[in-house]
């Protein structure tokens, strides 16, 4: 048997996704040693700290420590209450310091994967950093993505090194996808995109008749909403995956070029309202617009859909009428779909569908990217 | 400007799909000059002969030279008429050992990929050996990966270095995605597809009513059929694409354990019949038993598609009853569609969909398979 390839990786953010994310890659060592790969797992920090292995160069977290780490997390626990003699916590402002140390002291030698499953803004800096230094970035996180056009820029400098999958449509082979397309020289003129789980859910259910704020209520005490439904409702999220779509197709925009369709007024927004006033008394009086252009589609033989338009130079969210026999028309529960028109996709456009929410297929496309960049790897 | 990484190259088999490649590749310099990458033809061979760069350390053809192998190739003509001091043309028996030569020198030096684009299924000899020799290998022709599990082994030992999305749905990023899913620990359990843009569009018209006979005479005089329509009634080539995906799956069969279901008996075969008397005599005695299969199906709310199903240790091709509103059931034309189960998609499928024929879309799969190799180059 061949010696496997070591990846050698930092995990950012050990929430959700990430927790998940270390599950699997325990889950998958026979896998991946059949595939002749070894994922090394030399730090992982939460918001506050940091846990490094005693020697990045040789040492990794085992097994053991591993799953000890997510349920720590299970538990929300902080990192720095994690008791172990393989390896050092590092808190607040030393956590950056040594991430950095980390990125140049591996980017080179042996190589090394900063795996960002945070939602925080603030990790682009590092991330940068990491790329500078010979490091390979990968993300679950859309906030560095969709920074400034510089940060972009500086983030995709060393486009083989930079895999980012699970920012649009979780595991839904979107950006991989898009990619082939666009290296194959198959130039891409128009994407429209169902790519919210709980909004595709929202606008198939009105489609049936049922009043929004109903709708919503429902959708959140099934899990399905944020905390606070504005999150969805507002369109950001979406606009966030639009503009990482629009971004890779060579688009220079920010996020505030994007014409994003709020689905409530500005004046019952979260500074004006609380989360118990809007669903009470806000919320249903949206209802009878709503469903009025519900009827209105309807009579054209179409039906509302809340989706991502890019065309040109254009880059919309929103509410759209499209026709009911279309793949964004028939969509219904929650599942994402992207449609992709191009010289090669002309009449019918490549269509993706599919789950695109989830901490275990968020976490499988981030694993995916990964191992996708196993030749970088000496 | 950072140097371009240059991938060396040989193609095998220049009729449609290949000369389609070659001249995607002339028309992409700048794209790829801006990823970093050069692709650097060395060699190009029809079935009879090859034409080999003067030197394929440090010279290539360059773009006029691919534009008039293309011309030479729309014109049927043989590669060997080829004049030009900047190669040199090998024939018949001289070809397979030039090849090899080629792979030796330049597999564990520069790289290089060897692209068959042929429908031969001579290749898999020199595609084994090339494997062997520290080369890269890039198939649209389906024939090497469906022949013997030994066969099969040696092409796939080094799975970085063989890459084959368009043996399956042309340019749809179907290999591509498998691979993520498999690759991050995601078990496949089913696999449903229509993989025959002929015989999707065959059974979409015989659903509206249309007579069986008259539906592939009309495919075929819109060229959507091989030049005898048994060829894609045999259900063999969609076998064939059932075989490569359960092979990825790790399903250890051969294309005799496929159960194929023909949509014309034993004794309309063309060893018995012409073309002719297939169409005009054979064909139409099937149109009312597959008449009332359609009839039966649509009783029950379900509509008849020619897929593959592979699950568990079973590989199918033929007509299944499938709901009407399921992605497949809604199929209409000549789109493939495949529907992925797995842990992650285990109620809704993951669904790709979208133009699966055609050498356009076909040439860029291959292209976008050789870009995606490219961290294997020094």
């Amino acid at each position: 048997m061949a010696t496997l390839k070591k990846i050698p990786l930092v995990l950012m953010g050990c929430g959700g996704v990430g927790r998940q994310l270390l599950q699997h890659i325990v889950s998958c060592r026979s896998l991946h040693a059949n595939l002749g790969v070894h994922l090394r797992v030399v730090g992982v920090s939460d918001s506050k700290s940091l846990v490094v292995a005693s020697d990045v160069f040789t040492k990794e977290f085992n097994d053991n420590l591993l799953s000890e780490i997510c349920r720590l997390k299970a538990d929300h626990s902080s990192l720095s209450t994690l008791i172990s003699g393989e390896c050092q916590v590092f808190l607040d402002s030393d956590l950056r310091g040594k991430l950095s140390e980390i990125a140049s002291l591996l980017g080179t030698s042996t190589g090394l994967a900063f795996v960002d499953c945070s939602a925080s803004s603030e990790t682009v800096e590092i991330l940068t950093q990491a790329v500078d230094l010979g490091c390979c970035i990968v993300l679950a996180n859309k906030k560095p993505l969709t920074s400034t056009k510089e940060d972009y820029d500086k983030l995709v400098s060393r486009p083989r090194r930079i895999r980012y999958e699970s920012t649009v449509g979780a595991g839904l082979p979107v950006i991989a996808s898009l990619n082939r397309i666009l290296s194959s020289g198959d130039p891409v003129h128009r994407i429209v995109g169902s790519l919210s789980g709980t909004l595709g859910y929202v606008m198939s259910e009105v489609e049936d008749g049922k009043p929004l704020s109903q709708v919503v209520k429902a959708a959140k005490s099934l899990g399905y909403t944020e905390p606070d439904p504005r999150d969805d409702l507002s369109g950001m999220d979406v606009a966030r995956k639009a503009l990482i779509l629009a971004r890779l197709l060579g688009m220079r925009i920010n996020i505030d070029s994007i014409k994003i369709e709020s689905l409530y007024p500005e004046e019952m927004g979260p500074n004006i309202m609380s989360v118990e006033d809007f669903l009470s008394t806000g919320l249903p009086l949206l209802d009878n617009d709503i469903g009025e252009r519900v009827r209105k589609a309807s009579l054209n033989g179409n039906v509302l859909r809340y989706v991502c338009v890019i065309e040109g130079s254009r880059c919309t969210v929103g509410i759209q009428e499209l026709p009911k026999n279309s793949p964004l028309g028939r969509l219904r529960g929650s599942d994402n779909v992207l449609e992709i028109y191009s010289r090669c996709y002309s009449e019918q456009p490549l269509v993706i569908q599919g789950a695109g929410a989830g901490n275990d297929t968020t976490a499988a496309g981030v694993l995916a990217d990964i191992l996708d960049i196993q030749d970088l790897f000496p």
